[in-house]
């Protein structure tokens, strides 16, 4: 493959996808931020071959990503699409797609395929620093071409998708809204309605736990970048805003009438489809046995934990510190990749005095 | 302190209390479950010193711990409270504290102390399995007393319910239970019903990303489970939905009015709300610089890792593999528990041929 890619955008997206594709023979990746910290930053982590202006990576491309906030984008990819070569493709990571869609639809004129992306992977680490090459991996990548881009077009930027391990789905871009309503503007609004009811509640916050940091964890998102995506989508969301509030209504009746089977029968078919949606495993190498074991606390016992293991020639697919305290020790939960091991990595470590049981 | 605990229940929450208190000297810890099975695992991890029926084990306690679902708590509550001796304490671990109260509320005539209580922690592990010593270390643990309880009574099972870690917060049983249906029962209902809205629509789940699956962990927990507590806080719960209901409403006269600023208003003051929560910290020897390495996929290279920063007296606070891939390696996150420490393991690992940066 022999092809010039620019990415307009060092961010956690641009950034991660830049990542992943300078690895790939044949590929040649120029990236462009507006801030030259960011560009220095991505050079030095191999995020970008490297950088230059933005209308002179998108002069020379044969594909551009368009990686800035939703606002941008637009007049982005009118400006850019003036230098672009005929046959390029110009592509874009934003949250919502009818809107930039009628812009990508006049490009054909020019012989320029503007095609709608949103890859749907996201971290809580924002930014260049953020960006991680295995991102994308396993993560759903939406295309939603116009009905006259060739099929050939569309398989050249599916397959340098692919290189980052994301599994592409072509949709509309007017169902793709829809859907992105529900699956992530509806909870992003919703979290932040939760966190606002405890203002001013001092003893309510001092009970936030675990649970509660998870549901509400999307509403600590930008609020410049997250306004800009609810309101390009509001429509849609509105509509989400409604069901959800008529099923709110329904399990207030059942809580105010005490009936319990329907209540059960709610949650267990919630839980049922929740365990059903497809999981982002973290790589190829999924754990499949967990070990669970106490060390004492001292530098390097993470490196001793590993070489009694490597000894044998187990493999560590996964590993997470649970908890530790200082001059006490930690709990470590280690993720194998082959069932097998599980006995032979527990009598490895109790025979190094290491307490470990598997989970 | 000399003491005699018994735990009767002997699941994720009372597991991990028992781990927590068989370390301490001057402690004895009787364990029960209705499950042979399970007092057997909690005997082999030394979650108990021994176990034994739970009116044996209640009628010799200082301190019986009543950790079973929450709706067999007030039977058995009334049940041991008759072997129980003069001076013990008797407390259990739901989520709801009202109805329970009322129980508790019987038994000083008979000089026993019934004293609610509520650890706010829980892991997505369930039962012994999960159990996990340092599970309640920097959580909040709400005591309901009374008000007839003596002081000197309250101290005696703060005293040692400090030994976990937890932090004791106490209140009164219905400020408690309005709490935690805005920080904890909400949010499960609201989970519940996010989900729910994506029954049929098989597009929108193979959509359902990170985000989606965050905002909705809690919906994964045991409906039975769920069903009876929320029921058993059906009142405080209602008034909630009503508020959050009333919020929504607000939001969507905001998005069809698209008042930009109004919503990044609102956005902004949930997220610096929300960043003002307490953080359950993984333990006292927080993580206080991230850097990220690329290494090979090879068994043992976790050791590998950690030998080089072993060498240099470099002490691994965290470490979380990022994700991994079969024959390419992975991304590793470690966490520092010194600053200063940063640059000198980058160039530890980078001499080592490993790629790493600070982040």
């Amino acid at each position: 493959m022999n092809c010039r890619v620019a990415i307009i955008g060092l961010g956690l997206i641009g950034g991660s996808l830049g990542l992943t594709l300078t690895q790939s023979p044949g590929i040649e990746v120029v990236g462009c931020d507006s801030d030259p910290a960011v560009e220095e930053k991505a050079l030095a982590i191999g995020a970008v071959h490297q950088v230059g202006g933005y209308f002179e990576a998108a002069a020379e491309a044969d594909i551009v990503f368009l990686c800035t906030p939703i606002k941008t984008i637009e007049r982005l990819a009118r400006e850019v699409a003036r230098v672009c070569r005929s046959g390029c493709i110009i592509t874009d990571v934003g949250s919502t797609k009818q809107a930039i869609m009628k812009v990508f639809r006049r490009l054909s004129e020019n012989g320029i395929w503007g095609i709608g992306g949103h890859p749907m992977a996201g971290s809580e680490q924002q930014g260049i620093s953020g960006a991680d090459r295995y991102l994308f991996e396993n993560a759903v990548y939406v295309l939603t071409p116009e009905g006259n881009t060739p099929q050939e077009v569309l398989d050249r930027l599916s397959s340098i998708l692919r290189l980052t391990g994301a599994h592409i789905i072509v949709m509309d871009a007017g169902v793709h809204d829809r859907l992105v309503a529900s699956v992530s503007h509806l909870p992003h609004l919703v979290a932040a309605a939760l966190v606002s009811l405890l203002q001013g509640q001092e003893e309510a916050q001092a009970l936030a736990a675990g649970g509660f940091r998870d549901t509400t964890r999307v509403a600590s998102g930008d609020p410049r970048l997250w306004a800009e995506i609810l309101l390009s989508n509001r429509l849609p969301l509105v509509d989400q805003v409604d069901k959800l509030t008529k099923r709110l209504q329904e399990l207030k009746a059942i809580l105010e009438e005490e009936r319990q089977a329907d209540l059960v029968d709610f949650l267990q078919s919630s839980r049922t489809l929740r365990e059903s949606l497809p999981a982002k495993r973290k790589g190829l190498v999924p754990s499949v046995q967990d070990l669970i074991c106490l060390v004492p606390d001292r530098p390097g016992i993470i490196g001793v934990l590993g070489s009694y293991l490597g000894e044998k020639g187990i493999n560590i697919a996964d590993i997470e510190v649970l908890r530790v305290r200082e001059g006490d020790g930690g709990t470590i939960r280690i993720g194998l990749s082959r069932e097998d091991d599980g006995p032979a990595a527990v009598e490895s470590l109790l025979a190094h005095g290491i307490k470990a049981w598997l989970k």
